[in-house]
């Protein structure tokens, strides 16, 4: 056996306790919050450590502020895995319920997953998001994290690790990879014998390896090139304060827009608004050719603009002729997160949300609002773009699966 | 382009229509069974076509049986597409909304999957089974069927097509691939721009390739290595009508039991009761050493017979010290399938429906029952033995996605 495949055994046998766990759950995420506050200290130290190294490996500004932890962030994990043990366990819940003709009595109730692998980049902090939240639903956990984090994940994993057994759940329930190499990702992609279901959180790049080479059931998450249309009989001032925010107050996050889509009738008198507005920030503008003659400031776009999540300050600008190449548009180069429509027309707001085909379709509102916590769903592992089992914010209640109990009394077929 | 990747565009171009095709769906699949029964010479034609290269070929008398069609069979087809095209839509049902403290209107809403590739094997009438239902579901379908079985799937697969134009809906939302070859198979595993969900049926090998091969998401189907467990309170009737309904009313699917596991108390009068039940159809008996010892006719089980799914009248069987033992049994051998305690004990109903991880968990009922029709799901496509989006019977409303749908006026986050 492998260590991989050792770490699968032994979680499988940590998912059987955890399958009927039942409230010994949140009194071991109280313990990991506690225990979080109380070992800053250590967790801040190798973390350290991990940014010591990372600088003398030349690593950029923005990943060492990613990598960095500090007492408020240690303090935000802890609230983050308090946020989750009051949250309503989400296994055991009958999803619905008959007796049927033959007298039996089918219940479809919802399960745990088993084991659950995550495969993630830089930010320490997801090994206690992940780890609270598989735990709270009833799944073992095994973490493969970034290189560059290994010592601050390690430190975390130890004390939530800490916290479970002191819970009387097995320490197991929670286990980080020590290989850092690509083989031990590669490895766990296809552990089909010991996994449920695979999450990587990452860049594009990371997603399409895991998408690539996974046998294992994966949720394909987080990849963001998000649109708002702003249509002939939209509001304008609406559309510039909307564009502005979906743009521009967290440019580096998967629900931010990185594309307009303005109809030719509204364009001379939206378009001057939106660009105005946008400098307020500095948003780099890159148009078709329409849009270049409308707005001297805009950069000329090109076929790749269409097809960037750019993650930044910088916006394409594309004027439509009609609301159906908006939908043309959008369907050739979303990624189906989220996308949004600006308008007052009723018509044109029920074709829109009714023919684009992604996890979340506004109607005048930012597509920032495409988030566990702003929807109704909790904290979430993650944002799906794919069809498959969840789509859009997955919380607790999208990290379970289901099974049918049947009873009888001696019926046969 | 390949010609695959053309049909793949042609499937995305008709699942567009299909995203709202609304009650045409149904005039799709009245049109569709009605040709069936008109134009049931053309596709006996060509199956008599595929039955003379198979017997050339020297397929077994089974496989001849499983590949044959006749009017009556024919006739099963039509009706089962009649069956699915009055069921409720599955698509637009909203599963839950709320309005958030900002004022957002969120809705999660059923939408259809997009393109769906299904893979199979001999048996022509899954051709319009799948297609029925991917319609019915709103989403195109790619058919791969076997070599053996092109000429009928593909006179199947014309009938169907001429009837969905009919009713006005696109030619391509049911497609035949029509190179048989290995490399097309592998080619649509691989199609993640295209397919939004593959799903396999046949047997167990055929489902490990597409599992070890595919990048689009899949679900896994149909391998059952089914267990009753008779526990030491058990009703013994009970016990051997259910292992007797479970392992002869039908060898050969997926839901048919394969090994059952005894409680050592109960074992010395269960068992001869048991034996001479199934001697009724010949069950050929493989069992542990306490087995052999009871049962003079069973012959020695080797450590291969716990993990063989025989589809055959062959039944394993081994005395267990405990419940706890029948659940550790069937945690190492079961495929998640189906699973079946017979006791009088709540206890021990109880502890056998939480601790066993299948689709299907019965308290004192055969595994048979384990079917969309059975279950009140309807007509299925498949039984999920994975955790991921569905799992046991797969009818209409697992065949769906969802999207968020979110309307406000104007709110930014």
């Amino acid at each position: 056996m492998t260590e991989l495949q050792k770490m699968g055994a032994a979680a499988q046998k940590a998912a059987a306790v955890l399958r009927t766990a039942g409230e010994k759950k949140r009194t071991a995420l109280n313990a990991a919050a506690a225990a979080l506050r109380a070992r800053q200290a250590e967790i801040l130290a190798a973390n350290e450590e991990d940014l010591k190294a990372a600088k003398e490996n030349g690593m950029s500004e923005a990943m060492l502020d990613r990598l960095a932890l500090t007492p408020a962030r240690i303090e935000g994990m802890a609230k983050g895995v308090e946020d989750v043990s009051v949250q309503r366990d989400p296994v055991g819940r009958i999803l619905s319920g008959e007796t049927n003709p033959k007298g039996l009595k089918v219940e479809k109730i919802t399960v745990p997953m088993g084991v659950i692998g995550i495969i993630y980049e830089a930010r320490p902090n997801v090994t206690s998001d992940a780890a609270a939240l598989c735990l709270m639903a009833g799944s073992a956990v095994i973490l493969r994290g970034g290189k560059e984090a290994f010592r601050s994940n390690n430190a975390i994993a130890e004390v939530l690790r800490d916290a479970i057994e002191s819970a009387d759940l097995p320490r197991d329930s929670v286990q980080l990879v020590q290989d850092t190499s690509r083989a031990s990702s590669v490895e766990l992609m296809g552990m089909t014998e010991y996994l449920d279901l695979l999450i990587p959180r990452g860049g594009a790049g990371l997603i399409r390896a895991v998408v690539e080479n996974a046998k294992v059931p994966v949720i394909e998450t987080g990849v963001g090139n998000c649109h708002v249309y702003v249509d002939k009989d939209a509001d304008i001032e609406m559309a510039a304060n909307i564009i502005f925010n979906a743009k521009t107050s967290r440019p580096s996050v998967c629900n931010a827009i990185e594309t307009i889509l303005v109809h030719k009738d509204i364009a001379e008198a939206a378009l001057p608004v939106i660009s105005n507005k946008l400098k307020e920030k500095n948003v780099e503008l890159r148009g078709d050719k329409r849009t270049c003659e409308l707005l001297p400031e805009a950069k000329p776009a090109t076929e790749a603009d269409w097809a960037t999540e750019y993650l930044d300050y910088i916006l394409a600008v594309r004027v439509v002729d009609s609301l159906d190449a908006a939908i043309a548009h959008i369907a050739q180069y979303s990624t189906g997160h989220s996308e949004c429509i600006v308008t007052e027309n009723l018509r044109a707001a029920e074709r829109f949300t009714a023919q684009v085909d992604a996890a979340a379709v506004y109607v005048n509102a930012s597509t920032r609002f495409t988030d566990g916590g702003e929807l109704g769903l909790g904290a979430e592992i993650g944002i799906s773009t794919q069809k498959l089992h969840a789509r859009g914010p997955m919380g607790l209640n999208e990290l379970v699966s289901y099974k049918f109990i049947i009873r009888g009394d001696g019926q046969i077929r």
